[in-house]
């Protein structure tokens, strides 16, 4: 077995005691293969970090290797100081429309998300927090971090970027119609069905401070081509 | 005065330790009139919690009057039998797009988030815990509390529904081009600016379940229309 053998992540995520899908068992997934499609069909996450005792739950965005996720931040932020060496929570969630039942209480969302957990790691490592610092970039953006300037060693300095292992997460995931279709509620005779939310990129546009004839490259129009936040 | 004027929230919200914004200082509105937009543009938050000392973000839905927003899920799940009596925060975020710059450093993202902090009180009322109910559905498809069948007694005691007051909120908006535009960077001659990200409703789907000639109603239709998550 090589070395690089060994950093294939398993194919089943290893449930532990709040990872274990408790409820709506239908909609708990343990494949590998879908929290890695959430997390590819994304890149923002909410992170939830623990700060003076309480929750603080805050937007920022990610990039994921095949067994680590990076986020990053000012190191100026109360969030991301209250993160390495605390348990954090990274959620990414994709809204896919809203289900639309017979009855209030069977009324929901179709969704995809994946909760991830563990203890955050700063990354002090130069060359891994250039890997890292890129990896980000060009989960948002691809072909952005060749494009642009570098970050200085100023800026390095200024910007904490964290490391989270995918070791151990849970999926969960809603498609298809509601519920109540074959029960008696069908019997009322009301509509129901899906309302499919959908998300796309608009059109570039330029700076206002742009000089004329600068045209934008390749890779950002294939980005704005690109179809967003579906499986 | 009368007792209804007095409910009248007011323009501003008080700044906290924790809802001071530090960094960034422009990105920051203490105007209470951006919080209800960015409650009102969106349906699904990121509840924090925290489950024996390490936090918890699930997405959920909510829906919000005027000083009061409601969230609900089953009695028997973790994060809603974690948060009655404990501090929760609540974030609200849209993504209206990438801030492209002329350096990895000014990347970012255009974004409007809330982020609602505070200690949810369990409804018990029937009164409240309907109206609140009521509240919720209408905010995620308005209409459809009075089109379809109401909650009955054994599902409104398998649905714990809390309510957060909203006094104590951090409201974040990022808008407009990269900030790198008059810097030195400017001179390197590379394209800059933003690529703005869209949501909107696709059609209404049927349930394959329902049988022919049930037509769906107007204010489905019409939330379908509806555009969506921008200011």
């Amino acid at each position: 077995m090589t070395e690089q053998a060994q950093h294939v992540p398993p194919d089943v995520l290893s449930p532990t005691e709040r990872t274990r899908h408790r409820r709506l068992r239908e909609q708990g997934s343990d494949r590998r293969a879908d929290l890695d499609a959430v997390l590819r069909d994304g890149f923002l996450c909410h992170l939830g970090v623990v700060v003076d005792g309480t929750p603080m739950v805050v937007p920022t965005v990610y990039g994921a290797t095949a067994d680590t996720l990076y986020f990053h931040g000012s190191v100026a932020s109360r969030s991301l100081a209250a993160s390495p060496r605390a348990a954090v929570c990274l959620t990414v969630t994709h809204v896919d429309g809203l289900v639309l039942a017979r009855s209030v209480f069977e009324h929901g969302i179709n969704y995809r998300s994946a909760m991830v957990y563990g203890v955050p790691r700063l990354v002090t490592d130069p060359e891994e927090k250039l890997a890292g610092l890129r990896c980000l970039t060009e989960h948002v953006t691809p072909g952005q971090w060749d494009y642009v300037r570098g970050p200085s060693r100023k800026e390095l300095a200024a910007t904490a970027l964290l490391a989270l292992e995918l070791t151990e997460a849970s999926v969960k995931i809603r498609t298809g119609p509601p519920d109540d279709g074959d029960g008696p509620d069908a019997a009322l005779g009301l509509w129901a069905g899906t309302l499919p939310l959908h998300q796309h990129w608009g059109a570039l546009e330029p700076d206002p401070a742009l000089p004329e004839g600068i045209e934008p490259p390749h890779h950002l129009a294939a980005r704005a081509r690109q179809p967003l936040g579906r499986p």
